[in-house]
């Protein structure tokens, strides 16, 4: 499996009371790591949705192990670990640059619908997107 | 000027590691007094929205006098404080609940437009709204 | 198990270019929720936080199910389901008020710690909390 | 007067159903321009915090002019347009980088207290930022 890396460094704005990093950001760099991803194998989020492939999220799921702060710098590894052909699922692993420290893991579901809600077969409509997926998501 | 009130409960995540309320929530507290006044009033956003009457942002401003933190209850008082004809301009007062304090003081002004971004003059396509608005910005 | 509900209306600045609520979100209105029934049994986050009792987010699952938008009152039911007198295990059913359909569901696991970060037994400090938070766990 | 430019990409959680950036974002890029331009400048925010300098914004400003959107990269241009000694005024201007337009100006004042909420004389504690700050907010 391919790893992609992508860094986000912590904002002010991204800190609560308890002076560090609220869990719920977490989540959001899930989603740029995602669309990093996407972006960066040549499928970027906004083209897929410009041609009507929109690609909510179905679950997402997070384990926090170590606080983050401040000014940190986040580096995030981002796997396709399936893709069933109508389904993603891609996991993230969340570590302290400066400490090399793994301070979460999460993982995250997505489907893929046309502009009325209906689910799109990925293969019928981008044969080459649906390859691309399926080989990242293999093993070496 | 008529003046509407609106409570909001301060948030967890709305706090930062200054441990008060982040000052980019008050911006966002603003919309929910001004949403808030517009169902009050009859007109609401997303009804409004549905019609295809826009209305962005064109400014907005904020005064920070005493923080505000954790489980305190804001007590907004909003009032129209002119309306054109083709720009809004909303004014907010933000109490702090229990103890009575202003603690922040910010406005806001809006233009409409429609879903193709060209300006509309509210009062050929609702005249009344647009009676209600200068009615409600009128000094007693 | 003792149900608790919770309603949040849906902001405008929660959405996204989906014309549905932000997927993060979710996890927000989980925090509030829980904040919301530690108030009402009586053991209100603030006042824990004040005598040095944390309680970081563990982990955090959320499942979607069906798109919210502006301005649904979202209902939420939540329930403590387990309590280990070290981890409190909490989970959320969110739906629609005006419809009544199940929109998400999700849960979170919290530690408690002191604010040096080190583990804290509830039962030793608080013993009518941690009994509190078992008999609310209880299947009846 | 020195201009410090700093990137920002609008990440998709930014947007909001109007499918443009959602205003208040706009609040949070200028501290994290402001706070690039203090860690550039030598003096990071962090490490003033650490050492009992605290820097709340006192007052925020912000007109938009032309939408943003998802995946735009906006080019923030910021520069300290006086300090007081007590009061430190801060400009901005968000443009969008591919298309060289200017998209919103803002500003925002700060004062700087000490950790029991007292005005501190800059000056007094840390005369070479005194220095510093009033240079770069010359006219050339």
């Amino acid at each position: 499996m391919k790893i992609f890396t992508y860094e986000h460094m912590v904002h002010y704005y991204e800190t609560d009371q308890m002076k560090v990093v609220h869990h719920s950001n977490y989540i959001r760099w899930m989603e740029e790591a995602r669309t990093a991803l996407l972006k960066e194998i040549g499928w970027p989020f906004d083209m897929l949705e410009k041609n009507g492939l929109i690609s909510p999220v179905v679950d997402v799921n997070c384990k926090y192990m170590r606080s983050m702060h401040y000014d940190d710098i986040v580096e995030m590894r981002t796997r396709i670990l399936e893709f069933t052909g109508i389904r993603l699922h891609v996991g993230y692993e969340f570590y302290n640059k400066a400490t090399g420290e793994l301070c979460a893991k999460g993982d995250s579901t997505h489907c893929f619908i046309d502009p009325d809600g209906r689910p799109v077969i990925v293969k019928k409509i981008y044969p080459e997107f649906h390859e691309l997926l399926q080989s990242l998501s293999k093993e070496d």
